[in-house]
């Protein structure tokens, strides 16, 4: 957006006297922020009576962060409804799913679906924006702040209107409805859109159809929110907007990012959990390709509320997160929060300053990575992430589907994390790329737990195929129809032709004594599995007990000049890690992907590219030191000394920067 | 019912198209399948618009399936309302305890007491019998399904004034409500019947009697509305009828099959919970006492649901469930379900065919199922099940008692099934007989774990005793009234001067460090217990260590030929099992229980007679093989082959059946 | 009050026919009952119908009691309000967080700020009073029972306009509340005290202020409405008043006893948790400086309800219980309850007597109780407790502070016990000192988790160390204001200065690898923790490892003859416990404390002092002996024998009154 590299904050101007205020500016400067984020929860104070609109704070600090050298992201104030909106109104609150209405005092508490409230968020956000969005300084927009985090579907009787127009919308009888959803069945069968009901109290599971397209159509309605409030933006700025999002919000975060301008996410992941902070940046990088990313919230030490802490991150670990966020496409690392608050229910929170303006522990932290900052700028500023050869789809959606079928307590989440794992602790550089996105440049993809797979989803993949690439389909992929019904014809739909296969069987697999064998290793078989007969394609994993011996969990079939592999089941354990690990060897090779090290678990590597060549970014994360091995000759990026091929040290928490001559 | 052996499965002919219909009907035949149970949930496919009646499609697969030799049962559909009759309506819903009130879109979400209710449920059964009563083909009905297997005691407005008359009708006068549940503690007492609440939130707990009564009153009122569907289905049909019900529902079984032709249930134990399964053959033979039971569902493989599933079934184990099912005095073993379903939450559930229609993964175990039918047929029907000379009273009555006041989480059904547990294991062929069940032809009767013990059950075991029988009760048992109150006079009420014992005290004995010693054995203590002191009673079992050494836990007092003996506590952990292993034996050899083998645990041996003499099935259904004695000289009564005294030994799963000469 | 130790037991006569009534007091006689509790339930007896009052019951009996030397405790009934009150006025009941509204039919079910509540509470105290205010035998009175043990803060309409009201009185205008409350963040303002919600249902934590601030409000209601109680009974009857209360319940017990006459406590301690039994007797002493408290109610054996039971006190144990309540300062030692329940839902609660009037396995333990209680009157009405020279801060309002923000789950109770308990292994005689307590002639205090340190506490705290005491602070003390917000100036607030220390950091110790070393021991830190610089003070405690290494946690300054001495983390573990025992010990004999022991653990010295000199009654509260050194010559106070200095042993729940010569 800028040409640099953001080292940010968000800040609430709007809890402190002008005094604190000059103070906080005075110390950004010193610790190097250099982007603010401010306004996101003030519209008390930007419309303190209904219809009375008052932006001159916000105009004022804008003007003094700019003096001071430091950018601002605004941010409309929508998930904090001032006591105006929603005193004498629970008409206007979000219901969950229980049928307790919220009261104020929280946030998100209002559902963001009543027409009143679209109404009056679109009047606060046109106020700011008239307001600051030609503003020198103004380099951004936040539309909210973290939607669906402590929410999800909201059951007001405003929703229930909005999903039957949405259905009717989808479905456009209710005939065609009932026949998606077999809503034959228990005599479900609706007479007319009005009747289908949210999915609330119930004796026991609702249709699985209701319960995904009920999720859906919330993921949908919050979009549609958010691009209205971008569109009122756009009226008065030429500011890019985003959203601050996350995996674990209840929002489709690829139609979120779809009329946004740059994609942000919030992580709070401790030290100890490195892959649940990876896999956001290989992520969110691909939300908006080619755009970077930003960290819009991280913890400079510890995330907390009255009611939990989190521990707070080792001297050094902040310093690894900031270069592996720049150097894996974030254009801003942003800290939550500035001063700590005062008041509220996340006193507690760690921040760069103490509520009574001192530094705390966390503030050498961040003075690191501002050093850090001003060190790789330049190399970073010179180069874009180098697009992976292996890619996982990514889908909310799929989600979703997990949501209504968790069969055993499974996580989407978690799931991923677990498969995306094991990619990292491989060497392998990789793209999480959204259930929509292109896939060209693509050598292998994996596409796991992931029961619809659509057709456009299928013909991108088919086509990677065609031309070479191999895509690698399940564990728990392709068992469910869009309406999230079991396909009529065959267990996996349209995939089992194109892969050229029977599926045999379906079932689950723990407690049967099923193992599994390929490449060489035996494992044990587990989840919701799908044994195959190939037909035209070979089998390369074959169940060896069991219920099925004899029948295959892992076939392949060529496909141009590429293939379409199957994966049936999940083998696990630690031999199934090694199966697994043997697999995305095997067909990494196949694939002929490169981009792949032998960096130590623990350690990453982040290659980029620029006019004058190839970088790598080699960060310790673990705090335990690490090595990878440099294919050819080298310089050091910032010290310009030579480096040799071969083995390339780094310390506790320390960083190279590579730049390969 | 029919002269031959049923091998049937749970079908929905409203789902599907004509063409699925006439494969199914097909596949049935090839795979055995000779009974179909149909329409439970197709209210909505029978009367698809309030007064619009069509049974059309249900008389035409009446008529296919016994074109194709296969009988049907069918149901009525009362558990899902269509969404005429829900929509708009929600004081007709179901309400549970926390005051959430119920929607459309599961099952069991309407209230059966409400007048509409029953106004609708009795028309669209009376069109159902008219329909199909007298139609060839048609063998049994089943009322309904499942009834409170997903809700417990509904808390709507018509159900406190169904309440309100239960009351009266159970009190007379409010002062006697008052009297019997000693309502003057906390201020409870009431004015008038209209003031009696229903269970509901509270600050804690309730007391004890509107609890109970509040259950009983549930339980009473499911059964009117079943006795209600049969009388109309009565009008027009003569085929017998049935419910479909279990221990873990909450419903009064011995009441509900009163009024009802034979006595059904469904169960989905896993493999690795044998007595879970066996438990509910030994029980529902003698619901409806010399008439064969069915088991309306089991699944050929798994239960599964969208939230969970359980493990497939061994290869081999599902034949050795339905030949003890046979054996064990079962007409009918039918699956739950034919034909996976398309869409709903039940989707992953195990069935016999695919959703696509291909042989799932238990197929060819419900092939083994009907070849052993096939094989057993002829002996199953020239035998009956050999009445137990042990008995053990079950009562769904002392299952709302222990809802009430579980002492520790106390669970019903896990308490009598370790009970249950031991007797099996011990080879002691078993009757569990309902609590109001005749005691005619019983040498010793085990009476645990109820803590209101009636005067007719009571006088009924002293009649047992009186020829010779004997009579152990407890532990937990005698403790509460009928109203579940204390009794007033001591802590057993009419028991203790029956066995001839005061009891001194009567506490909880876990943490105390209790050891009693019977029967050479000392063991542990536990539960809440009663200590005795012998008046005319002989002691069998001390208390040698905690509170109250010297005084007896078990004692024994002759009664005409027989005995009533007193067990006031439970020993546990090892040392606990063997001395009730002890207790067991003893009082068995002192009964002259000769219904005793010495077959290993897991396998089973069910004794049935006929007018050629006895008959043993023995089977092993633990998958480890297993061996028994026989006593006599014997042939195999499928292939006619002599069998030598002595040693019979059982393969994994295989099944002999025995035939002494 | 009397001249005499009382024994005493909760007796329900309202429940039970005059026959029972008679023998029961036949049968306290004999036990050595000589007081009764009674009325607290029976509302619906003395008014039956609304406004026909009948306390002829209670007359009668009081006198019955008195004829046979037995005093009476008068309750008012208010706990159960009759059905005429709650029938058909779900406006006047209980409502929960979740918004549930309680039925009839337990207790605490109606809302006690209901004005029609408090007029019925009012008259029907009234006619209580008039009809035996007088009368003889009444030698006190107990309001109501239990306070807010079942409930905690109604959230029903009334509480919402009180609640406001309450607001008004405490901040005056709006705008004050916005401002202690830090209400601008998340657009919490508010513009009139209308629009303040209760802290019902919200999508995340509230504002901690809120939270805060409704438990103080509902605390001060509820002692309010005893204050209420009280003036009424003043007018009719000079008896003194208390109420049974509880470190477990909502309430500020330091409030609520300020209005009563003498304070009182129920305990249902098992006997392997003594120090939740004797902190009790340790801090209720210190309600009401120089008046002997009443354990009003504790299980002869056993705790139980329907849904759970306690396992029974080991034989020997009560008596213990009873001595050392009896030495530690109680004038009472009473159960519940006399007889046995015959029904609601604590029929199986331990009790003296059976539902049937026989001894239960608890009787001899009660006989014991007299026993003793008559061997040891003469000396402890002839004696005082001396006053412990080390005392503990104990706040119900910092209950409050820790349930709004628990940090990791963190319980007060727990908390404080855990503290109370090392004292008392240490053998160190120790008063627990309600927050607003006076101080005087203590030498050293201990204040840890208390999150708010009020300026009058400081004040008397800094007052005592003035004059030569230590006060030592911490950990989790200061950290927070009075409207629980984070003081602006500095992390302890006014603290920091008096301690003479600067709070470099505050932050949450667990997983960072955190130690600290203090008096020679090192151990690891958990907890919230501040580290400190010591400006005008000594560091006593360093930071060795972690993530501020050379920090305090541990400091010290001289203030008069004094010391302030600041604690900022809490040692754990092993050598935890160890530093934090070098702790006590090193400012125990900094402070000459010398009333301290060598009493082994799980038995206690309880010193008391008359005109004779000091007496010490040793006892054994663990089953398992002990022994203490006896500094000097002394004379067994029952027996009259001499004792000789030097090692006094103690056997299994022993007691010795040991009179220093």
């Amino acid at each position: 957006m800028s040409g640099k590299l953001y080292h940010g904050a968000a800040w609430y101007p709007e809890l402190w006297e002008e005094e604190v205020l000059r103070q906080d500016i005075r110390m950004m400067k010193e610790a190097g922020i250099n982007v603010a984020r401010i306004g996101e929860f003030a519209w008390s104070t930007m419309e303190p009576k209904e219809g009375q609109f008052d932006l001159s704070l916000f105009v004022k600090v804008i003007g003094w962060l700019k003096e001071n050298g430091i950018d601002t992201v605004m941010c409309t104030p929508t998930p904090t409804p001032p006591i105006w909106y929603t005193h004498g109104h629970p008409e206007r609150m979000y219901v969950d799913r229980e049928g307790k209405v919220m009261g104020h005092g929280s946030r998100q508490h209002a559902c963001t679906n009543h027409p009143v409230f679209r109404e009056k968020a679109a009047l606060i956000t046109e106020q700011i924006a008239k307001a600051v969005g030609r503003q020198q300084g103004l380099v951004g927009w936040q539309i909210d702040n973290e939607f669906k985090a402590h929410v999800s579907e909201c059951m007001c009787a405003t929703c229930l209107g909005e999903w039957h127009g949405w259905l009717e919308k989808r479905y456009g009888t209710v005939e065609r409805l009932n026949d998606a959803w077999g809503a034959q069945i228990w005599s479900e069968r609706y007479e007319a859109f009005e009747q289908v009901p949210q999915p609330g109290p119930a004796p026991f599971l609702h249709n699985s159809s209701l319960s995904t397209m009920y999720q859906l159509f919330s993921m949908e309605k919050i979009a549609e929110f958010s691009d209205e409030q971008a569109a009122v933006i756009r009226l008065h700025s030429d500011a890019p907007i985003t959203h601050n999002s996350s995996v674990a919000f209840h929002v489709d975060n690829e139609r979120l990012f779809r009329n946004l301008d740059f994609a942000s996410f919030d992580t709070y992941a401790t030290s100890d959990n490195l892959p649940a902070y990876l896999i956001n940046c290989d992520l969110w990088r691909n939300f908006k390709r080619g755009r970077d990313y930003w960290i819009m919230e991280t913890s400079p030490s510890y995330a907390a509320s009255l009611e939990s802490y989190a521990s707070p991150h080792p001297n050094g670990y902040l310093k690894a997160e900031a270069v592996a966020a720049y150097a894996l496409g974030a254009e801003a690392f942003c800290y939550w929060l500035w001063r700590q608050q005062r008041s509220g229910c996340e006193q507690p929170h760690g921040s760069v300053l103490s509520a009574w303006g001192q530094p705390t522990v966390g503030y050498a932290n961040v003075r690191e990575v501002e050093e850090a900052r001003q060190a790789i700028e330049e190399v970073i500023l010179g180069t874009r992430p180098v697009q992976a050869e292996t890619a996982v789809t990514y889908s909310d959606r799929a989600k979703a589907f997990l949501k209504t079928e968790p069969h055993r307590k499974l996580n989407h989440r978690g799931l991923m994390t677990g498969f995306y794992e094991r990619l990292l602790a491989m060497g392998i550089h990789r793209d999480l790329v959204p259930e929509g996105g292109e896939l060209e440049g693509y050598k292998l993809l994996f596409t796991p737990f992931l029961p619809y797979v659509s057709p456009e989803l299928t013909e991108r993949a088919m086509r990677m195929a065609e031309k070479g690439g191999i895509w690698v389909v399940g564990p728990l992929s392709g068992g469910r129809t869009e309406e999230h019904t079991v396909p009529a014809d065959c267990a996996l739909g349209p995939l089992e032709a194109l892969a050229g296969v029977e599926t045999v069987f379906t079932y689950p697999m723990e407690g049967t004594g099923s193992v599994g064998q390929a490449f060489g290793v035996s494992a044990p078989l587990s989840l919701w599995s799908a044994v195959f007969r190939p037909l035209e394609a070979q089998s390369a994993g074959i169940v060896e007990q069991g219920l099925t011996p004899g029948l295959s969990f892992l076939t392949e079939r060529k496909h141009g000049k590429g293939k379409i592999v199957l994966l049936g089941s999940m083998p696990e354990g630690e031999e199934g890690d090694q199966l697994l690990r043997k697999l995305v060897d095997h067909y990494a090779r196949e694939a002929q992907v490169t981009l792949r090290t032998d960096v130590s678990p623990g350690t990453i590597v982040a290659p980029r590219r620029g006019e004058d060549g190839d970088v790598w970014f080699v960060i310790n994360m673990d705090g335990q030191g690490g090595a990878v091995t440099l294919p050819s000759k080298a310089v050091d990026a910032l010290s310009g000394a030579a480096i040799t091929p071969g083995r390339l040290e780094v310390g506790r928490y320390e960083y190279r920067v590579v730049r390969f001559t």
